[in-house]
């Protein structure tokens, strides 16, 4: 439990947007948050650690678990949900971790992420670093295995996002950081519990024709064709399919935070569409980023670092 | 309060793909429902009116409205949320209306209607209509207006759908059923408690950058880029700009259903970007959808209606 933080001393969370300091007040609308009513810095000053994940109930656990891991839980107390005034994301902390839900999608979790970049902005927070904490269908990959994201690329496996900006595409860059990467896989191997990998990750937005699967609403396609796609996708070194990453890897970059994706593989899509496991082992897997990602705050929280 | 249903009697809800009818048990994961597990026929069969929302509050407020509305609340019960298995979604239930949540943005309705219309065909439902009771941005029109969508336009202004699908690019139509717009204005009218207008909505995938807002963690475009962007969006008669609209109104067609978008402008885009107006006002906006469509709902089920 030995190690140095790679990451540079006191670097802050940047935004890029030269009206914000213009603005007497900014409404964090989505979380129920602002900087006129709320102490943003007492709140959320020591934040080191974000990780996210779509479902909420998902993160209050990862809240539960993460305390436990860092002995910081205080068996008299629930954790209350910071953001309780909305249910359209939910927030938990325990000591210098935030936990955030974001939902489904890349449109979800962009308007959180632009709310949590300002939020840790307005808190002075510095050498935070973000994880998105996820499920996702593998791509001939055992069920369960845990996927680390080098790059992530879109339906056509380009490494980029495409974000509308007054009606132009912009294009963003979406590779995440190779040493935060490289570290979680090293905690994959030191947990020495289930299969981590480093890998590309394809980020589309559908769930059923956008990842063709055979079981939705509408199907235009024959087996084969999705065969012969995700045969392809697998060539061009995909690991795994998920709904997020693409905004999340190009946001964090944006605004010079380290961050990482890491989501476990709920089946394996070169055999089947359907989510038919039962509901015992889908959440004991659903457990194991959280496992990874516990370790390696643990880790780094052990670590020597030196002061700023 | 006497009208005749417009709709075609006894038209089902259409599922386009050839694959379903050769799988054993279709599992509705983001629902925790399952043609196995459940009694989809029992539980759903007499839906005619599905309305959906992006809050799981929201949706919860609008079942008990309705039920008082209809006359059909029972004052010892709750309403209970008929996907407690998961908190991807919620859905409640009053005699012949279904009430849904969908989260945020084009990918968490995608899943959504994906099995919604699964459901629908799986218990067997006739002359369904969908309609989404949401919030918006408004351009040019007084806060608090309620906006029926004629069509659903992308963020160059153009009436169309983009669905990745195997990595191509497919076009989906985003009209919505024009009668149904006019029996909704015409229940606005009838209502007199707020301004309703029909007109064209934009959607976007995004609430910041894509909606072309100053307060995001980023902004590259000035406010003179900006302003020029919302007026051109009202040269194109755009009354209001959201996130969903538009993968719903591709879904709806495809699958033969009626439906409908109505959603309340909760500010002038023409002159601010944050949604600062007191908590009671918002909550209050909010509502209107609701009072619309339950008023439209009680007249349809008061109207004469030949039997199939």
């Amino acid at each position: 439990m030995e190690d140095v933080r790679s990451v540079p001393c006191c670097s802050p969370v940047g935004v890029e947007n030269p009206h914000l300091d213009k603005m007497k007040e900014d409404v964090l609308y989505h979380f129920s948050l602002g900087t006129k009513t709320h102490n943003l810095p007492a709140m959320f000053g020591d934040v080191k650690f974000v990780c996210v994940g779509g479902s909420p109930w998902r993160m209050k656990a990862f809240i539960e678990y993460v305390a436990a891991e860092l002995s910081m839980e205080d068996p008299k107390s629930e954790y209350p949900n910071i953001c309780a005034g909305t249910d359209r994301y939910a927030m938990y902390k325990v000591g210098p971790v935030l936990s955030v839900s974001h939902g489904m999608g890349i449109p979800s979790i962009s308007i959180m992420l632009h709310e949590l970049i300002k939020l840790l902005h307005h808190a002075r927070c510095t050498d935070v670093t973000i994880m998105r904490i996820g499920t996702s269908g593998g791509i001939g990959i055992e069920p369960g295995s845990v996927v680390v994201t080098k790059t992530s690329v879109d339906a056509t496996f380009q490494p980029k996002f495409e974000q509308v900006i007054l009606g132009k595409t912009v294009v963003r860059n979406t590779d995440l950081d190779e040493s935060l990467a490289k570290e979680l896989l090293q905690c994959g191997i030191e947990l020495n519990q289930f299969h981590t990998v480093v890998g590309k990750t394809m980020c589309t937005l559908d769930f059923y024709e956008g990842q063709a699967r055979l079981d939705g609403a509408f199907c235009s396609y024959t087996e084969k064709e999705k065969q012969d796609y995700l045969h392809k996708a697998q060539e061009a070194e995909i690991c795994n399919i998920e709904m997020e990453s693409s905004a999340f890897a190009a946001m964090c970059k944006l605004s010079g935070v380290r961050a990482a994706v890491v989501c476990v593989t709920l089946l394996d899509r070169l055999k089947g569409d359907q989510l038919s496991s039962s509901h015992e082992v889908l959440q004991s897997y659903q457990q194991r980023p959280q496992i990874l990602v516990g370790y390696y705050i643990r880790k780094q929280l052990n670590a020597k670092v030196k002061p700023c």
